[in-house]
């Protein structure tokens, strides 16, 4: 009998500039985090002490809209000129293994992988200035009627954003909000649709 | 303006025997714990070492039937014998003043509180020795049939059990369990529903 795990596909997105570079990187540096890193690829030039093959698959625009036509991305957005990418192979064949994936893309990109992985974990870093006017708001802050209304302007279309995800982590702090991107996998695992369904399997085969 | 967060109630139950109650224990000696414990009425004599006020109060049958008269009990159940119940006031109190509040109580007591707290937070401790069912069946082990059959209909009605619960959680390791349980609430307070109606509610008021 086969009783094999699928692995979770667990998806970091967010607003630009949260900061999920920064978070993603934390977080692969301990040695407690078990899931892949899926690495993305790119037409942008690398910034200083990025790696071919480790940060990103630094690719030429040629190349990567030959991966284009080829179905080679599970998503792909161009962004500020370039673009960006999620290559399908390695997703596939690591969740197939069992082990869980990790990607840290893009909006646009999230709602792409949404469609084709509705069971996936969507994860949505908010910036902590969003936190940080919530608080001043709420405390009545001193700030002009002006500044606020603009920044509740944005903070309204970032919240907006959130809808399409299960779990909000506020980056006010990169190591607590890697904790809590540890905590939320380790939660999933724990979900009763999952753990039951194993079993009953096992019941189901053999009685 | 008010944005007060209500606080989880925290459901751990399981089958008798399970070891819910030395799950629990451990959980609370450990120091970055910050949900309170909800202790529980019982009609039960203490076992050795057990306190009045720290591991249950204890109630004569008299007083405990008053207290059902009254509706002082979120849930009760008779077991073997002897009356188990969750006095409400505590549980209403503590999760008014945003505190997560935890109750480790039998599977009848856990449906009652289910249909009182839809929201809840309810953790499903599963016997290790159905998750070694499972793996013995799986490897094809050399037990008879008669044997496994008897277990395997045990087995069905604990699975079955776990329906109406959020999450399931194998009490392989008690330290183990424990972290996972802390891992569940932590993730919990990061689901989107939960933020984003914060975050919602905070701009409906100001905008």
């Amino acid at each position: 009998m086969q009783l094999k795990k699928k692995g979770l596909l667990i998806v970091l997105s967010g607003p630009s500039g949260v900061g999920k570079g920064t978070v993603r990187k934390a977080l692969f540096a301990q040695k407690d985090v078990n899931f892949q890193y899926s690495i993305s690829v790119t037409t942008r030039t690398p910034r200083e002490g990025e790696k071919d093959g480790v940060d990103y698959f630094f690719k030429t625009r040629e190349q990567f809209e030959q991966m284009i036509k080829e179905n080679k991305l599970l998503e792909w957005a161009e962004y500020v000129g370039n673009y960006y990418g999620t290559p399908v192979e390695y997703v596939e064949k690591t969740l197939a293994e069992g082990k869980d994936v990790f990607l840290e893309i893009e909006v646009q990109g999230a709602l792409q992988v949404k469609k084709a992985f509705p069971d996936g974990l969507f994860i949505f870093l908010l910036p902590p200035s969003l936190e940080e006017l919530k608080n001043r708001i709420v405390t009545r802050g001193t700030e002009s009627a002006d500044l606020i209304n603009n920044r509740m302007k944005k903070a309204k279309e970032e919240i907006d954003m959130m809808d399409y995800y299960d779990y909000v982590v506020v980056n006010d702090e990169v190591n607590l909000a890697c904790e809590k991107i540890k905590a939320i996998v380790t939660a999933e695992h724990c979900r009763r649709e999952r753990v039951a369904q194993m079993y009953k399997k096992f019941l189901e085969v053999e009685s």
